[in-house]
């Protein structure tokens, strides 16, 4: 389901970014716009929109916070123009934001050109190192930088040609949109790791008009119909000639990210051609079924989700043990960023600001916790704490994927790996820790195949710890997250 | 389920109020503070505390927006003292609305006096106008004034005699919290109206604090222990010497608002006594009862609620009915005030704002949508629209309250009678208006059976038309709703 | 010369307010705010505009801050009607100054009524007590909702004579702007401490309206023509009828606060009757007289003064003594309330922000320095100290008026006594501690015929000690100034 | 005098920018964050330090607005460091004006570096389009980010070597301060065009800190000493060794803008050596003494300033002349940027925002009205309207300048030469477009003498014609200005 702002602030695994693109239609800011809005959850730190204008030239609206709050009837009417691209991010904290914040914008030799980019190219502090003895000038600590340059770099005066060159000497996760003032593109790493959508929709003058995204909300929310996927090295493009494709040189084995689908993808969305709903639905199932295989599901009176993320999992646990669905604990929504956060001395009067179990339902019941993941344990340790105190008699927890025991070097922002709970501790020390009375997660095969057999596809590196591509020194950085990265 | 922020806008039905207190607690403005944002659905428009600081001053600070909006570190920090009222109110719109913010803060001969109101006073206007005549000044249009100048009029050096004497004159919905530099006071209409709670919490120093608010879920928040509900009729108050109780000659039927169970209240709260999540959830169950007599159930494949208030029915009806439950609409969380709605141009697009119903749910199904209530239909409508979009087959409304047929006076924010779809239309027609393939209401017993047999207890006059005050010309005004109303 | 946004803060003499009223002018809300304008320098803590709108309702618009931060585009419009009234504050600090922000409005049993005041009512709290005691609520602490209530006590349908009524019992300062649905008022205390002038301007329909303001310098910037001064005791008002004036029976002895010439007015301003700037010009022309039969100018180069209320009087200096005036220091206009004023650790090198002393003038020369008043003298003794650093070799303050020595019970915001260094130091020990070579005052006798031989007519209490009503005790209030005081 | 925050809305002709740098001082940011204040005159659209923490890493903060808005204590704090580089800037308007603010930051092979630069590079665009064939990526269209590919293609691990590279590239106006996590460096073009001053200042700990500013003005704010100019010419550096200079290869006559002088500088700033208060002083006694010569002066009653700036020049007309100096323009110095312009209806009325002369002091008389300048004579009209409504009874301009005829190429935003009046006007067609009963200008030869004979040493092409550099065809852009150019 998808996250209200608040939850952000709290939740230890984020996906650095979404990405949009529109091009012909008259309201592509507007467009852009309820795009963003509705990939919302795949960054909340800052939004950006970048449109070309009649004349050919770019105009740029970038800040920090959400869609709605960088961007307000007068910026979108003055981001004027019938194509553009817009992306959202989870920016890293502190120094310099704006530096970092996207589409990123450039003049070069064949005219503007902006990039919007979600994923991580594990190679490009290399790439940096070798463009800066070149005299390169880098303002911004982030990768897409890299691709600018490397574009710059290649002398055709064909964009699409430039930004093939410049993509295949890159390595790891890169989903991006590109705008200039004569086409829309569309890329795709070779793994496919990130997701990246084609729509289209109607214009006002009964014209095509082509929508890229990160996910198939995006259209269902400005009412566009899925196309199809961006194909993993896939350089798709539109201009006033007609819609291209071309594949890249580099081809990998598809290893598209599996934690879309248990975490970070919009239950609504369809990724890499599932329902997400389904396959989290599906997963809650199959975690049910291998508890009937251990005989546990006599003693269960009902089942709850975490919610928001933990509802379809519940339902589809619900479904195959027959034990009731309940909304044992119930979120408060309008948490926002302005919030207040209660003093120390106030919080141990036991404060619940945002998930409030109900005792009515949970009282003398013996009940099954169902989370989509469990990364370090800290805040199932707090849920299941309130939920005991509410009243339940026996409290066990269902996480509807495997330990996760890995980093992500594609494009999601985990912790370290010592922070990971599951890479050091056994199942039975952290039901210990998070104080349940049995702790159960579901089986990388039972995950996979909830994905439906699409086995070879995923990347599930944070569950196996096995990388599709070279590291480049990153698995040795003490820090194990990606951000901010400059040698 | 609690509402999000945005869902406000579109509500045609909305409580005008929560208040809370706070006595002996040196955290007295934070925990307002937290307790006003647990009951933040009861009113989004303003939001306002007073305390009561050391040298025996009120400190006051209101403003317009959320709760987070009004405050920040600063002021509470500024709000000083051991006790405290907020209030949350849904204010009337456009001119002066600042004046109409509460609490209410006076200086009397016997000290400053502050109010915070949840109701509606039915013989307001009739008070109003005598003591005017009789010189005394009005600032504002709300009925809390009112009560100031009861209370400033009667000569005791005791408050509570001043408040009781002032109470005894009104008919009408009233829920107080009254803070002097003395005593924290709450009061509650004869008929019992609105809802209104006590609780306790231990705070820093070992000794008893003593919490009151609109509904228990604020309670749960903070951390206090729910101890009663403060009666029908009663004045409590805590003072230096300890609590006390007293009754108001005035007796009444009890007659508690039945919409706070079917739509008011947060699920999470204990309201008149009993939990309305169970409460709704039953109600689903006897909807689901109702149809089963009626033939209807054996065609029908999925059950989905409309997101959030129609959930825990659409449970109670899966539940009996035996058909699966689905999140068959998604709901976007993450709409706020600042959100910039869609040109029309757009909108003709078939835009999604807030709901997006999942066609790998819905399509080729036989659906039962539920939801809390329906008022005017034209929310309906679109939805119904959308799930037909997404490819059910069929589509079924089912109400889990009776047709709203009238208005309310008693502090709710209704649309005129002319407005409430049911007051004028067969079901049938209704049927038609909002597109449903049928439509089906909860009957009136089935509703006040759900609330558990305190059918002598409740006010339903929204859904039977019979009001247990005098309206005292109320009913004549053209506009039907009482806000703003002023001789 | 006008007071800059920043100068208010360091001011130790401020005073509390001025007033507007506009009548029969379709941009009466856009005229009020350019009058508030042109009389900021009056008060910078809050400003308030209330309009009669076409139905009668009255219209609010009242906020913390400059002007032009109170009010923007959508408040001036929804500020709709024909008739206003405005206020700006110097309010006081801390809190619940909203409570008190001006005008004042209220529902009367003959309908809405709108205050605004500038001034001090010396009896105020005598009658608080009193209509307290009679059941009346007070909800601020200023002295403008005492005038309210005696309105609303005098039982008359004409709004005129209630007022009177109640003007006839308060002693002290105000000048008065009244706005009914029928009437715009104006009212000045009979001793006319305070300033208050008419004025008409030609409006849109080649129709007359009116315009009421505390100085002739809002007529200047609105173009519009100034008539004549409310007199003293005079209560006028217009209506549909026209125009209508009545006196009060209370007579005093004209008593014109002779401190609005030395220092509170603008200098383009016409304040009872003369030019401020003239008054100014003359002031310091008399000082240099002075100083020629001390025969103390022959050793003096040239003559600056403190920018930038000190300019005229120095500029009349110079012309009398035939010395140079010369613009020594420089002083920064950009200086607003979002400066960050630096920490003490800066402020030891020697920070100049808003002054700042030429040396390529200063250097060697004997120089006077003209201010228009001493009223502390750590303000002038901070100036001297960078007049020397900048190399001036001889040091002379000249003060355009006589000795403080004593605080303002009539409408402006003074130090306690004890502060007043006047009222405890001899003119030499004053010289010694801002450091100046030499101290001289302007006599009063001087100062009272630059104000052209109206001796009778002025309050120079402030001067002289000697106050022109009954003190009712406050001058018994230790902390000698007059904010916030409520029994 | 230094302008209010109001006036640069109407002023025609706006310098750039204003440079600082701090190096050697625990409070690097908030010293730059006064001395950016004292040289608010020079920029007043955007704002930004970027300081050196002590990890080597650059902190920076930039935004739109004024210093006071861009800043705040957070902000200050963050920018943690010992040295620092500021800038303010009138800035283009419109798209992206962001991606042009200043200082700007990059990250070369041999570490960060920031660049703040005043001035106009008039081969600019030559040296852009032969970087961006060579690969080279613009992100803004500022000249400041030639300099930094500049220096980024020098291979030289010493940061001033690869400085001094580039800037041998360049020709026109450059006044630079650079900040890499080793050195502060100040650098000024060969010509001299813009100010650049060096000062000193004891810090904490008892040693030297470095200041470096566009106008000694800033020195006195924060009490630092002037030392000397950086020459034209001059690279100045200090690093952990001490400072140290050394002179570009490239000479040029010395070409200082007389603009500066005339207009642009603070008055108690020491300019190219010399008091712009006393230039100013000394131009406009020599107006008086060219009046003398025409036998002019017998007739006139008083002499009046434009205020503020023409305030320097009556002062010296005045003592020349012998006719008495009066402010017979009072200034309103409150209005900001937030300020609600009158609708035209009300313009109509005569409404005098900002100025407003004083009938007390002009009726009757023959005034001279003293200005700095005349660009298109629209504010001059309008002034020399409200004089003569004000009761003047002849109305003379004098102009402490000789005719604006050409645009500046050298960092001053002018308008086009068409709007230039005196580029196609006669003085006598002049004084009749702007109501002057007599307009006369201070001739070059005057102006120049009054710079104290450095003839050679100013560049005064906005009155003659004589550009000192190839113009590279920037004279022929239909636009006559250059912001925002880009091939």
């Amino acid at each position: 389901m998808s996250e209200s702002v608040s939850e952000s602030v709290e939740r230890t695994w984020k996906d650095e970014c979404g990405v949009v693109g529109v091009w012909n239609n008259e309201h592509a800011s507007r467009l852009s716009y309820l795009s963003l809005y509705a990939i919302q959850h795949r960054g909340q730190e800052s939004a950006g929109i970048v449109t070309v204008d009649a004349s050919g030239e770019h105009r740029v609206q970038k800040g920090l916070g959400l869609v709605q709050e960088v961007f307000d009837d007068v910026s979108l009417d003055r981001l004027a123009g019938r194509a553009a691209i817009g992306h959202v991010r989870y920016s890293t904290t502190g120094v310099n934001q704006m530096a970092n914040a996207q589409p990123m914008q450039a003049n070069l030799f064949n005219g503007p050109v902006a990039v919007a980019h979600n994923g991580n190219i594990v190679n490009a502090n290399e790439i940096k190192k070798r463009l800066k003895e070149d005299g390169a000038i880098f303002h911004a600590t982030s990768d897409t930088e890299v691709i600018l340059h490397l574009v710059a770099r290649h002398h055709s005066s064909n964009l699409v040609e430039c930004l093939q060159a410049g993509l295949e000497e890159l390595d790891g996760a890169y989903s991006l949109t590109v705008l200039s003032h004569q086409s829309l593109i569309a890329a795709r790493d070779p793994y496919g790791f990130r997701p990246l959508v084609l729509g289209t929709l109607k214009n006002g003058d009964g014209e095509k008009s082509w929508i890229v995204a990160s996910e198939t909300c995006a259209f269902d929310l400005i009412g566009a119909q899925f196309v199809r996927e961006i194909e993993p090295g896939e350089i798709w493009w539109v201009d006033a000639s007609g819609e291209h494709s071309i594949k890249m040189k580099k081809k990998r084995e598809r290893a598209s990210c599996i934690f879309e689908h248990v975490y970070f993808a919009r239950p609504d969305s369809i990724v890499f051609g599932q329902s997400v709903y389904g396959v989290r639905k599906e997963a809650g199932r199959r975690l049910a079924e291998q508890d009937e295989k251990e005989g546990f599901l006599k003693d269960v009176d009902l089942v709850i989700p975490v919610p928001d993320s933990g509802v379809p999992s519940a339902l589809g646990y619900s479904v195959q043990s027959g034990k009731p669905f309940e909304l044992g604990i119930i979120r408060n929504h309008y948490i926002g960023r302005t919030f207040i956060q209660p003093h120390q001395a106030i919080r141990d009067f036991g404060v619940k600001i945002k998930l409030n179990p109900q005792t009515s339902v949970l009282s003398g019941k013996r009940v099954v916790v169902i989370d989509d993941s469990l990364v370090r344990g800290t805040t199932s340790k707090k849920i299941l704490q309130l939920v005991r105190a509410a009243g339940a008699k026996e409290v066990h927890l269902r996480i509807a994927a495997p330990p996760t025991i890995g980093p992500c070097y594609y494009g999601v922002d985990t912790p370290e790996k010592s922070q990971l709970i599951a890479s050091s501790q056994s199942v039975e020390s952290i039901a210990k820790f998070v104080g349940a009375d049995s702790l159960r997660y579901l089986d990388l095969a039972g995950l996979k195949e909830a994905v439906q057999g699409q086995n070879g596809g995923y990347c599930a590196a944070c569950f196996d710890g096995k990388y599709p591509t070279d590291l480049f020194g990153l698995d040795r950085n003490p820090k194990g997250h990606l951000r901010g990265i400059d040698a």
